[in-house]
């Protein structure tokens, strides 16, 4: 059985002082077996994107080591963005790529949660597949609030007390962590200062509100630009594509249109051909005859045969 | 230095009995180190695209090889397609691939031809860029007139003398063979019966009648349905989709639509990431940012780190 391999992609909320974001991302770094695949910072999220992989147990380690280090080095009280928020590690998902399972990530999200709570004393949400309750699955239902009202909540209503940790806040604030499928977080900008039309549209393509299954949408202000920030949760079964027309019909209404768009942090190689395959009306399309596939797929089979 | 990795791509005269096109295959699979990508039988155009790769002795050597098979199985006198032809073997370019030169595919060339004629007693027209005169750089120039007008003014007009072999045709007609970049054959379909329209619209956006720098198209007939078949020459700079919205403007004109298209052998993974990227307006997206290429380079790295 080969290793598991699996990704972590902490949000850490700080998108602007270089040292910082360099300090956490060496602390995850030093664990050994650890894969940096990359860091997004976002100036006007104010906010970081870590995206790293692993056997099991190295991910872990990194995990916890991000966040003791954001604990260390970003103060809640001092910080404000254009992204919600509820604390200096804000966000910390597994993921499964390779050879591993969501069952695995789950475990993992319980084991660091228990970590962070004893060892670092911050209070755990979990979610998503990790979640220990209904009304936390909803990466969005923990967030209600942000760092601010939880500072008012914990400790006083129950329905906010952590999985793990204390039921009390310092400026690091809380940690949401869970597990989940892969995700692709798809920004498209339009051609207007209006954030009201970004978050009209958001409402319009959003599960939530009545739109298409795998989509999570806000609208946003980023750098003068309406901006519809998607978190996209099952990308084979709402592919990108068919966001993108959805919000190019639903930006049409206000007399506007996508000036461009974005992908933060990864996306599969599979989901962009997807989109290329529907604008060229690909329909009988056999991804084995992409040239480099196919070499890779005889090169590593002539080898198989010669190891034999 | 890497061992260079080169490409062949033989287009033989027959996509309808089958098993003509394994005993081709066959014998090009015979020889050690040929990776076979894959073969597309194409019956309408009564013609086969096989394409397999390489270091240069082996390429050669299949090479060989398949035209002699060709050579034994196919009758021109009895063969009638939609594509056209001028010989059993009738194209075979070599293409260079990783660590490889055009330069080394045009030696290539000259020494397969050198043996087709010597050996096999075939005319050879080199074309592209091994060709040895202006007049032949364009695969079309050569096979003007096809196998019948060939068979007519072989050994009386000079203009028409091969490169290699015999200036006399026998039913396996001459061979074709080049060097050039790597190309992508692209069908259109389109939801009309009337050749005349696909015609039109090849002759509308190829280059030689004033259309994309980089394409070449012809109109055909394909089981009752219209079809603009293109090879795109340098796929980087005029991309996939600039030849579909082209053709969807130009057949717009007819009240005709493309119902679907197709990638005929094989196409590079960038390519079709082009077009990924124009319709979402990725306009500023990191290709290392696809999940498996980075995970691939990591890994890669890592590999090489220990080997040292």
């Amino acid at each position: 059985m080969p290793e598991p391999l699996i990704e972590c992609v902490p949000n850490f909320s700080e998108g602007r002082r270089q040292e910082v974001i360099d300090q956490i991302v060496a602390a995850i770094t030093a664990v050994p077996g650890v894969l940096l695949l990359g860091v997004d910072a976002d100036a006007d999220h104010h906010r970081s994107v870590v995206t790293f992989a692993g056997p099991p147990e190295a991910v872990l380690e990194g995990a916890l080591r991000g966040i003791a280090a954001a604990q260390r080095l970003i103060n809640l009280d001092e910080h404000r963005g254009q992204h919600p928020r509820i604390g200096a590690a804000d966000v910390v998902p597994f993921v499964p790529l390779r050879d591993a399972t969501l069952e695995q990530c789950v475990a993992l999200a319980h084991r660091l949660g228990q970590r962070v709570g004893a060892e670092l004393g911050l209070p755990v949400y979990l979610y998503e597949a990790a979640a220990t309750r209904p009304e936390r699955v909803n990466l969005a239902d923990v967030r209600r609030g942000e760092y601010e009202g939880l500072k008012q909540s914990l400790g006083r209503d129950p329905a906010r007390d952590p999985d793990y940790g204390p039921a009390r806040l310092t400026p690091a604030g809380a940690v949401a962590i869970g597990a989940r499928q892969p995700l692709v977080a798809y920004n498209v900008y339009l051609n207007t200062g209006d954030v009201a039309i970004a978050r009209k549209i958001a409402r319009a393509i959003r599960h939530s509100s009545g739109g298409l299954r795998y989509v999570k949408a806000i609208g946003l202000l980023v750098n003068g630009r309406a901006q519809v920030s998607i978190n996209m949760t099952d990308v084979r079964s709402t592919p990108l594509q068919r966001v993108f027309e959805l919000i190019k019909a639903e930006a049409a209404r206000y007399g506007c249109t996508p000036t461009e768009s974005e992908i933060v942090g990864f996306v599969p190689e599979d989901a962009l051909l997807e989109v290329a395959e529907h604008y060229l009306q690909l329909n009988r399309f056999d991804r084995s005859r992409i040239l480099e596939r196919r070499l890779r797929e005889l090169e590593a089979a002539r080898q198989r045969g010669a190891a034999e």
